[in-house]
Parts: C-alpha cells; sequence; structure tokens
C-alpha cells in the first residue's frame, strides 16, 4: 500500500487572497517563483538492500515549504502570536527575529504579540504582558542565546485556556517554538481551533537540541550544540593529558538520542569513549568499560569519554518521575559513572585524576552559529509563509536539504535515533576506535 | 530515455581480498554493515510543476560511498599518496588526518606519502621530499588552518610526469585534494594509469571554499568560510553604522558562484545588498545600485554591501589572464566599486564615509569550525574506502545528506550556481530587503 | 628643580556639595572610602642607573581618580554630554555605558545626552539631533563594536561653536572620548569654557588603539586590539607555511608608535620580522631586509613580516596630506612593501607566494575582549568621579596600575613610543629572532 | 626602620662569564642594554593619606629582571630541567616554550629535560621518564591548553630525593612553574641546594589562577580566566533572563581571594551579586543575601550570582581535609547556595528557575589568550635570564608594569586578597549595584 498520503498537510480553507509578496509564477524571468502545494519532495531516496526505486516513491512526498501565492488570511486583519517553550536552544531568538521580520517587511501583519515565559503567558493566573514585536526591538536579538520572550516548562495541557486566550487576543496566527511535549500541545491547541470553528492557524517551529526529530535532517541549534560541545570535550582532553592516568569524563545533552555525542566526537577527535543511549554497555567484565578504560590508561596514561545524558540508564537505579514538560526525569549518568570509576580505580588500586565536566547550561545558552542563524532565518520565514497560507498543526522543517510541511502528528509519533548500523555510528567507532561493544554476552 | 547510469563509477578491477575491518553483513546485530555497490540514493528528489515520480527514477542513482566487504587492494602491498592543490580551504588538514587514519588504523596501510606543494611534489626538477605521514605527525593537524603538506597551483597538464612519479614511488592509492582544475587533472591521471595498464586508484576530495560543485551539497570548508565572512561583514556594518552616511564593503569568494555571499548574508543579517556573479546589476541609472544606495544612506544613514569577487564582471574593463590553475583571472570588483561609489558620491556631493573589506587570506587560512571538521573526518574516511575497494577517477563527496561517489568526469562539466528564481536567493532577498532587480532594463 | 606640580589638575572651583554616594571616610570598617585630592601615586618609578630615590620622588606626583567625598555639581541640576570622535577603537561603547551608568545611577544625573558623529553634533550645519542616554537603552551595548553615537574626523578647531552649543544645552559635564587631535580639542574647549566664565567641567578618555599615549600605561581597545591582530598574523603564518617560498605579510596600526605590532609578535609568536616606525631599517643590501628574507626562504621555506602602518616612511615617497584630524596622512608601507618585495623576487628570480593582509577594520571595530571591558568599565565611572567634582581640562588614565587625573596639556605633547633600548623591544627581538639591526651603516 | 633590604635576591656566587647574547652596555646606540643588579623599581608608589614621600622610599626596591652581562654558569655545561606541579592554568605551555627558546637560542643551551607530572617526576618510584625538551618539539604547544610536561599535587615535603635526583641528573638551572604550595618547596629545594653546596640555580615562576600572589601585579592564565568566566556568566545571565524568576548561580575559582569574581563582574555586567571570600555575607535576614535577591527577582525578575570557591566558608560545616599540596579543602560553597536558595523560596512558596554553572575545568584548560600569551613569553624568558645569572631561591613576577625578582621566602609568607575599601571592589559595587553589605549586625 502506498504511504503517499501520511503526510498531508491540514488546510484551514481555501486560499483567496493574493499575496503582497511579488513574486513570478513563470521560471526564467530571474525571479523567484511562488510555491505551489504540489510541489513536493521525495521522503524516502535510500535504496538500501532489498528495496526497489517504487519503494522509494511509495515512501511518500513531503510538501515544499515557502511563498503561495494565494494566501488564506487577509494580512490586514491579523494578529500574530510567538510563543518559546521548554529549555533553551542556541536560534531561538533568531527564528523570533525571522518570523516578525517576514511577518511584518513581507506581509505587512503589524500587530505582532510575543506570549511570554512559555505557555505561562497564555494563562491569566500568572498575569503576565504580552510583548509587542516588531523589526526594532528584535533587530539586534540574533547575537544573543535564549529567548527574549521566556520560556518555560508544561502547561500543554491546559489547552482550553490557551484557545480562550487566543480568541480573546484575536490571534489568527499562532507560531510555537518547542520541542516534542509542547508540539503535541500544538496539535492539541490545533484541534481545539478547528473543533470550535476559529480561524487560527497553528504553525510550529521545532526545537529539539538533540537533535531527534523524526523526518528531520537536522534541528536548530544542534550545530551550535555541538561545536560549544567541542570546547567542553577539549577541555576534559586537556585536563586528561596533564595528568598521569588523567581521566576526563564529560555529559552531554541526549535524553534519548546520541547526536549531539556522536557528532561532537566526530568533530573533535578528543573522546576515547562515546557512550550513546541506543547503544547499550557494560561497567564491569571482561569486555565492559573500565576494563577498557583501564587498558587505555595503562598504554596511553589518558582517557576522555563523552557520555549522553540518556546513555546507560539500565545501569542505574530506577527514577520514576519526569519534568513539567512530561519528559521522563533521568538518572544523572555523569555523577554516576564519576563515582563508580573512582570506586572501581580504588578497589583494583590504580591512581587516577578524574576531571567531570557538565557543560549543558553553557551549551544551550550559546548564540547560535553562523550556520544556525542561517538556518533559523531561513525556518522562521517559512514558517510564515505557511500560516498566512492557512496551514496548520504542522511544522516547517528540513528534509534532504529542503523546507518542508510536516504534519505534526506524524513527529510526535516517536524520535529520530542513532541507528548502531549507521555510517554515523561506524564513523564514530572509526575515530574513537572505541570496541564496537562494550557488553559481555 | 533514463539517466540512471550516468553516475556510474570506474574500477581498477573485481574485489577478490577480504576487508580487515570487522564489520557485519546482517542487519539487526547492532554492528555496523559493510556497503556493496548496490546501495545508492536518488539524485533527484524534487518534485517541480510538471515532473512526474519517475522523472525523479530517471534522474539517476548515486553509489553511497563506505566500507566494501571485498577490497581490490592488498593493504599490506599498498603505498598510499596524499596532494593537496590550489588555494587554502579550512578542512584540508583535517581532511589528511581523516585519510591517514583510515588507512593506518582500519587497513593497516603503513606506508602513505604527502606529496608536497601540490603537483610540483610530483616533478623532479623542483627537488621536493615527500614527507612520511603516520597517526602522530598528524594528530593535532586538525587544529590548525592551511595544509601540513603544503599546496601550489598548476601543472595539472604534466600528467606523464606525474605518473611517471607515481610509477617510481609504487603508489597504488592516490588522494588528490583539490578544486576544478585539480580535479580535472586527476581524472587525466586516472586516464593514463588505465592507458599505461597500471593498477592505480585516483580517489578526489573535492575543494572549493566556492561551494560551487556540480551534484554536491555542500563542499568542506564552506560553513567555515561563511562563518569567519559573516565575522568580516559585521565589522563592516560596525564601521558603517558608527559613521554619518557610513558605508561598509566587503569583498568574499565566490568566482563564478555566490554562494558564500548569499550565506553570510542569511547568517548575518547585516547586508543591505548582496551582489553576486549570478545576478546582474547596474551601476548607474534610476535602478542601478547606487541610486538605491543613495536612498538607503538618505533614509538609514548607513548601509553594508557584500559582493562576491565574481560580481559585476561586465561593468569592468577585461582581463584576459589566467591563474596558473588556468582559473580566469577576474578584475578585482571590490576595488573597482571603491572607487566608482567614491566617484558617484563625489560627484552628487553627499559626504560618505566608506570602509571597504577584503577578508579573504583570513577565510581561507582559518581552522575549520566544528561542522566542517565532522564533514572532513567523514570524507576522509570515506575516501580510503573507495580507493581501497579499486574505485578511480572518482570523487567523494555529500548529496542529499549521503556520502557518494561521482565520476570525475561529470562533475567537472560545469559548476553549481546559485539560481536566481531558487528559494536561496529568494530568502537572502527577504533577508536584505534589496531590490529584487537592479538593472534599468 | 622639583617636577611635582607638573601634574596639576584644573578645577573649575571648591566642592561644597556631599556626594550622594555614600561611602565611608574611614578606614578598616570594610566600606571603600572617597579619595582625596591629596591621595597620589609616583610617576617615576625606575631606578636606572645614575638615578637616586630623589630622583623618583623628583619625578612628580599623579593625582588619583575617584570618588570624592564633596563634590562641585549639583547632580540634580546636571546635563552631560557624551561624544565620541576619531576612529573606531574597541572599547567605545563599554566607555559610554559605564559614564551612563555612573551618572544615573551613582549620581543621580538622569539628563545624559549623546552627542552624534563626533564634534559634527555640535555644528548646527549637520542639523543632528542629540541622542537620549539612559541605563535602559545602553544596557547591551558594551558587546558591539563601535560607538553608538557615531563619530567623525576634524572639527575640532571650531571650538566656539562647540562652546556655544554646549551652553545653549545648558551641558555642565562634558565627557570627550577621543585621540590625540580630539583631546586638544577638549582643551581648548576647557580653555574657552574658562575664559567665558562658564562652570562645565571638560574631562576627556583617551582613545588610541596605537597606544601611544604619554604618561598612560596602556589605552583602551589596545589589548583587544593585539588579540585580533594575532588572528590575522595567524593567517599569514597559514598561508606562509603552506606554500614553498610562502610570505606572509599583515600590516597593523601604529602610526607612530609600534606597539601593537610589538606586542602582536610577543603574543603569537607567528613574525618573522617586525618592522616599527621608532626603528629604522633598509630594504636592499647585505643587511637590508629582502637580504634576510631571503635566507630565511631558503632556510625554512617561509617567513612573515609584520609591518606598522607608520613603519619605513623614509622609504617611500612622501606623502603631504594630513587627515580630518589633522593627521599626517602616511603612505601605504604594507601595499608598497609588497610590491617591492615581488619586484626583488623577481629580479632574483625567485619563485614566492606572498600574501599581503591588511586587517584594520576588521581589528578597530571589533566588541572588546574581557580585559579592555573592565579597563573602560573602570576609566568610564572614574571620568564621571572627575567631572562631578569640578575637575577640567584632564584626562582618566591608567599608570602603574592605578588610575590617575592627567592635565590634558601634558599629555598631548608627544606621543608615547617604543624605545629600542626597551625590554619591550629586547623581547621582541628574542622571539622573532630577526636581526637586532637591518641596516647597512 | 627601612624595608629597603627584604626584596635581596640570593646569589649562587659571583657572575664570571660574558653572556653569549650581544647586548649593549651604553645607551643612544638603539640596541637593548644588559640590565644591572642595580636597576631596581619601587615597591610602593601609593601616596594615601598620612604617608609621605619618604614612606615610599621606605617601601623598599626591587631588582629588575633582565639579561646581566656577566653570568654565572657556563652554558656549554649547563643542564636545565623544568618541571610543572599543580592544577592547570592558561599559559603553562606558554612559558615552557619561551623557557626552552631563550635557553636554546639565546644562551645555547641545549640540554633542556622535562620533568614529567610535577614532583613526582623526580621520585624514583613511579618510574616516569624526562622529555627531552628543544625549540622544534614545542614549536606549537603556545596554542594549546594545560601542560605537556604533565603535572600533579603534592611531593613537595620530600625535597632530599628531589635534590638526589636533581644531582643524578647533573641539572644546574631548575624552572619551578607552580603555586603557593610548590613555591615553598621550590624554597627548601634551594636550601637543601645550597646545604649540599651544590650549584643549582632554584627559579620559580608562579602560578596561581586566583592571581592572589603577594607583590605581583597579576599572575598568568588569570586574564584568560576572567575571559572564560565571563562566558560562563553570560550563559547564567542569559538562563536567568530566559526564565520567570530565573535565578542564575556561577561559581569560580578563588579560594582566598576573589579577584578572578571581581574582575569578572567588572568586565561582563551580568552579574548581580558578587560573592568573595574576603567580604562576608549572611544568607537570612532582613539585610541577608536571600531577601536581596528575593527582591531583586521580583523587581527584574532576574538575577545572577557570582560565587568565588572560598566564599561564604562560615556559612557551611566544616571540612577538615587538606588536597595533596596542602591547601585546605572548601567545603563547595556552589552546591551549598543552590540547594539553601532552592530550600528558601520553596519555604516562601515563590516559584524560581535555578541554574548552577560550575565551569571550573574548561577555565583551567583553556589555552591563554593574547594578552597572557604575551606576559607568559616575557615571564619564560627572565626566568632564564634570572637562572643563568646564578639567582636562585626567587621568583620572577611583574610588579608596577616592570618584570622583577622577588625572594620566594618573602612571597610564600600570605596571600594577595581583595581588599574591601580598594577601588576594585568599589568598582565592583557600583557595577553590579549590589549592596555594600550584607550582613544583619
Amino acid at each position: 500500500m502506498s504511504k503517499k498520503n501520511v503526510f498531508q498537510i491540514e488546510q484551514l480553507g481555501p486560499c483567496k487572497i493574493q499575496s503582497p509578496i511579488p513574486y513570478s509564477t513563470v521560471m526564467g524571468d530571474d525571479i523567484a517563483n511562488y510555491v505551489t502545494d504540489d510541489e513536493k519532495i521525495l521522503y524516502d531516496i535510500d535504496l538500501t538492500p532489498g528495496k526497489t526505486t517504487e519503494d522509494l516513491i511509495d515512501g511518500g512526498l513531503l510538501e515544499k515549504a515557502g511563498p503561495r501565492q494565494k494566501i488564506y488570511f487577509n494580512p490586514m486583519h491579523s494578529h500574530a502570536a510567538i510563543v518559546t517553550a521548554g529549555g533553551l536552544c542556541p536560534g531561538l531568538n533568531n527564528v523570533i527575529r525571522a518570523v516578525v521580520r517576514t511577518l511584518w517587511y513581507r506581509y505587512n501583519v503589524t500587530r505582532i504579540s510575543g506570549i511570554p515565559y512559555g505557555f505561562k503567558g497564555f494563562l491569566a493566573e500568572y498575569g503576565l504582558s504580552n510583548i509587542e514585536l516588531n523589526p526594532d526591538n528584535v533587530d539586534d536579538i540574533h547575537n544573543m542565546g535564549g529567548t527574549i520572550l521566556g520560556s518555560s516548562r508544561g502547561n500543554g495541557k491546559r489547552v482550553e485556556e490557551i484557545v480562550d486566550s487566543l480568541e480573546r487576543l484575536n490571534v489568527n496566527l499562532l507560531f510555537i517554538i518547542g520541542g516534542d511535549g509542547t508540539q503535541r500541545a500544538s496539535n492539541d491547541i490545533g484541534d481545539e481551533v478547528i473543533k470550535r470553528g476559529l480561524k487560527i492557524s497553528v504553525v510550529g517551529i521545532p526545537k529539539t537540541i538533540d537533535n531527534d526529530l523524526l523526518y528531520t535532517e537536522r534541528t536548530f541549534g544542534f550545530e551550535t550544540a555541538v561545536s560549544k560541545a567541542v570546547e567542553a570535550l577539549s577541555a576534559a582532553h586537556v585536563e586528561a593529558k596533564s595528568a598521569n592516568h588523567g581521566l576526563g569524563l564529560v555529559k552531554v545533552m541526549g535524553r534519548d538520542s546520541g547526536f549531539i555525542a556522536a557528532s561532537t566526537a566526530l568533530s573533535s577527535n578528543d573522546a576515547n569513549f562515546v557512550l550513546i543511549p541506543e547503544v547499550p554497555f557494560e561497567l564491569h567484565g571482561k569486555n565492559g568499560l573500565f576494563a577498557h578504560l583501564k587498558d587505555r590508561l595503562e598504554r596511553r596514561q589518558h582517557a576522555v569519554i563523552l557520555v549522553a545524558e540518556g546513555a546507560g540508564q539500565d545501569l542505574m537505579p530506577l527514577e520514576s518521575k519526569t519534568d513539567q514538560s512530561g519528559n521522563k526525569l533521568h538518572s544523572d549518568i555523569g555523577a554516576f559513572l564519576k563515582l563508580e570509576i573512582l570506586k572501581y580505580f580504588e578497589e583494583i588500586n590504580m591512581e587516577i585524576a578524574l576531571k567531570y565536566i557538565d557543560p549543558s547550561y553553557i551549551i544551550r545558552a550559546s548564540a547560535s552559529k553562523a550556520s544556525d542563524s542561517l538556518y533559523c532565518a531561513r525556518l522562521g520565514s517559512n514558517a510564515v509563509h505557511a500560516a498566512l497560507a492557512g496551514k496548520t498543526k504542522c511544522l516547517v522543517t528540513l528534509w534532504n536539504t529542503h523546507f518542508v510541511h510536516l504534519p505534526i502528528s506524524m513527529v510526535v509519533k516517536g524520535r529520530k535515533r542513532v541507528d548502531p548500523e549507521s555510517s554515523l555510528w561506524r564513523d564514530v567507532q572509526e575515530t574513537t576506535r572505541q570496541p564496537l561493544n562494550m557488553t559481555n554476552k
């Protein structure tokens, strides 16, 4: 059965208004064209053994993002709202800036409200005031980390109150920048909007520093995060190398997916052992991490371990708590490893110098580097094009180098993870030369 | 007619030797698999108006890079040579390092010669000595700009002498890191090798800081170049803003393609006018650059122009020279614009403060940033896998997020250029808000 | 005769108003004390051969900067003006920020005008509007290069018009941030103020990226300039090393004094020849630069030259022009050297690869690094303390690690220069290992 | 009583050998002169109330560092050893590089041994091998953090074994780079050397990232540390500002002295409360930290605290341990504050978002920034000049902008601390606008 239709984007209604942006409708005049809903890209392009090109076609098509010739909303009567939710990620301000400028300069939408501190900003009990946004007050924000709107976790279940608030504010263009949990809320908000017969497009811009979004080549902030993690890893390497039996241990983000750890290792060459959630490992035994660690310290006098926060959860006592966004709270693998390593080497009576680095906030709060800045600028403007065209319950993202629309409902079904059999993990192993397997089975 | 076969990679002969790398041949065992020659990706995935999914299939398939189970060369008897040619580009040392380490640690190839100063290193008249490479002496080079091998332009036509030299050295694995002109030479060397019945695989790793390579998503060093260009643009912006009628002018690389200029403008938001080779513009007249410049200075007191070196060549007196690699020498659009702008504003008696920045070498000589470091690491190791498998006259590169092999002959047929009707140029125009057209036609 | 009194600071009148800042007047209560006019530091502390400690005492005393218990102006009725003049220098915005915040938060002076674009902002013919400054609009400016007030050269002779403007604006606290030429104007403005019987304190904050100010340990922006120059020098080194007979040539600021060049060479170790205005050199002849250059290229294959813009002026045809600030315009030693070097090596038929880098604006426009940021913050607040206390025609600066007041008249008498017999130049020579002398005498 | 003689440097014997460095002995020939032992600088230059200029003279004179015309050791028969001990500090490799190059190129001392891993390297039981140092293998190390020699704490009491080892190695020039505890050992080693009648000069290069060395303007690595701490503080500020009642908490180095915290606050402007060991504070009560924190969060929604590791030790339960260098182990004020703050705001039922950053290793392991690089280069070469001249039991350091010799015995008598009544702390308070006092007395 063909899966062609699974990436169908929901639409508030037919587009009848001429876009104010003077693009072209013909090729060859050296002026960019409007994008039509028929323009798509192939989702699956990977001819692995056993697949035919027909299977690729059956993999489905993703709708291209971009400015439409006919739009759904009258910009003159539009009121846009932007909200950022969840943890910080480099590039948030860049996205906000791009959304505001595209609304203002391209579509002449001049009523733009920043919702303060995530979904809290919609809830009366917090008594927070919206922030009027315009090109002037967002002009320099792309050079700053964080979000000028403020952010918070949680409250994503209070859909009715949020939609009440949207009604009260008369918002018809809602941009929600946030992760997994937040986008689940976006979808529910979009459903509630439709249920009430309202005309509000809900467009999500996915934010996950972990780069674990399905159908998404990479998420904004990820490359910046890696470049900052490389600096922390370098410090660990320097500390390790400067000590006799020096051992550097760095914990990076990655609750369920080891992309930051894997990419950091490949970018820097300073890690000898990379531990990620997708690849199980044991501490003890002949083929456990500690035996390999000891061996490396004896051979090379120093070693560096890079661990993703979600790695090795099975090795630790259970935590049953969740944070306010509903994410399962992880036990702290960094602190755990530090203690266990110290214990192990004390037991075998081998003196080591262990330095543990947890650079988390320094990474998250960083301003975005150039490649993320460019990405955020384009994500933001494409989100505006989508919203004006009446698309709703969709995300704007990048797939196979093209900006596309994704139905939120599909994206939040799971998480993108590092495939241990992929070329990415293969290349990490080639770089670190760590054992292909660190279990005793 | 189907174009399926155009990306066919030439092969020195059948692969009969078992790879020393212990990868898997089955899925599901959590160990990376060898890559087979049947694994491909689709080249064309873009369903523009008028195209069918069948057309996409007809667009052809690119062979995936990666380690093969059976290889052509016996690593024990192999001698690899690496050469870097042409202008500097961030990441050269990273590629060298990855090639050396993959040869040494993965395939146990321990005879690795660095050829000094480009093709000069092959020519007896220069009397240069090769550099023995090993993991130790390349260990820290990825933190340095430039190339530890040295580079030079030219001598790409002296194919017979080069192959003589390869014969003399008994090299069977040749890695050539260089641009367009250099890869044309790679192809000729590959042809001469076959003509002589030699068994030498010639694998190119494409280096063009301009990102103008056909069939290539992006070239290494490009993102680093953009991030450094952003810094220069920022300086121009600061200078312009700090003066009354301040005008910043920055020239960046881009002989034939404006990718650096376009991406820099999108990453930084500091440019008001971006001039690239692909988009013609006029200086004078009602809709010329100068009229718009004057208008902007009057409205906003400052302006910043970002010009690619190949832009506006038609506006200047002709140069007929070429450099040693055979590239047409461009007239200096930066210096030309500077003079013409000063002349224009003197004529209209408007006082301006013009600051011209040409950051060229500071960009080229930079060490690679994290995302390029990762890219170079993977390019280098995939190039080694290709060479050991007896592939020749091919490049290793990235397309639609996959590492692939490309026949050099196809790649050097033309150049990738910024399509003025593409979403990239559209987004540049949305960011800079420069006129869609600056000619008077 | 004792020189004790030469550093006497002019005072508008007796200080009768209690400072609003609640400092202490006793030691030992762990609260900072007001500074009295009697607190001084010794100017000369250097017991070179032939000098006695009495000579040191005779060297004079510098008045310490800092908050006075009694001040001259009533903050409630005060109006401050800030002007930045001359070329850009890292830290200008930091100084502006500190002045504004100290005025506002410490003294409750809330009428603060930014004068736009240097002295132009005082002159009616330019029709420029002042900028109201307050802690909010200067809050983030310290992270930006340039000056938010704008700057320009010249107009320093139009003292009467400037004082007319001050009278019209009712300004009584004038902060002038600028170089040599600008501070000469500050002194003249201070004289004119006194001549007219006005009560306006004129306090200068010296800005010279060249670090060539008399009686001044270092000027703000200098360390940042050096750190940026190190990056340019590093690029030149990479380019040189990557070519056969590669030659990197970098020009840095330093019209009359080679401090930037000397410090850059000492910070980076990448320069082989440092050329500064204070040390004559010849190009040709047995002991000329070119002979040494050739020798180095033959021995080491590459060389890097770092030249201060004011070096070797005697080698070039004369320029008789001055810029708008009255600085003698220098012939461009960088461009000159580039041509002469190319000519020389062509004549001796030695192939070289010369790369010339002029990073000037990238250096000047940079945001200030941490140590300059700290310095600017303290300069700015000490300038405010001086002005409120009715000091006039004085500069605030750093000498022997203390913040002090200097009479402008003394400071502008000459320039601080690199003494070729000093330990600084000795250490440069030890680092570069360049010949102690490159003339043929 | 005059203190003139207290800074007397011990000398192994009369200097009879002509220095191989061709400096001059006359002024005015534009060639640097040798420095004589009579050249000194004044220690005390600060005319505070109640002091006379005679008191300044009585403050004593410091001997200037630099090359002597006559030296004590014959370079041809010299063997130098370099050791780095204690925690990492930016610039260690720069100092090593400068020592090696000055020995080699200036004095032709070519037997240079790097002692591995601190004093451990002298002790037979560790079985460590010395590292032969020469200009080639130290050429690029200044761009790397850490120490290529390795370092460790402790073993400073094993003086006899260390001197045995020096005798065995026939070392006569010993360079010890390390902190307080290490320099105490240096002094003891120097004493033991003299007691045994050996001819070994022991010259220390003081390393304390905390900048807490007596008679020392600033220590190497300090400015780099501050610039890295500024980045961590900036992250805390971004996190705090992006949350409702966001609170950033950053711990920086500073066991006994708050210089890093004070300078970081002045460089960055992001801290609202700076807590240092020298200034007592209380947590609770009307004028305690928490009351002020609550007030600030209510007024401004966010706050940032910068705490030196040695601050507030009296607030915590006692620790009685010391580390291997004998430094008293501090209780962790950062972790303590984090818990107490959370407890306080839970008790008063105010929701806050606290982010705690401990950037320690990222700061320590950083490569040195330009101004420290320059400083290290000059420290290293001056240390060599001192050792060759037979000076022993002395440190080379900077005072009042001059490089000087200090007797180790005086320097280790105490620690330089931030004077709460100094202009430095006053300026911190002006910048942060924190209460002058946060106790309830």
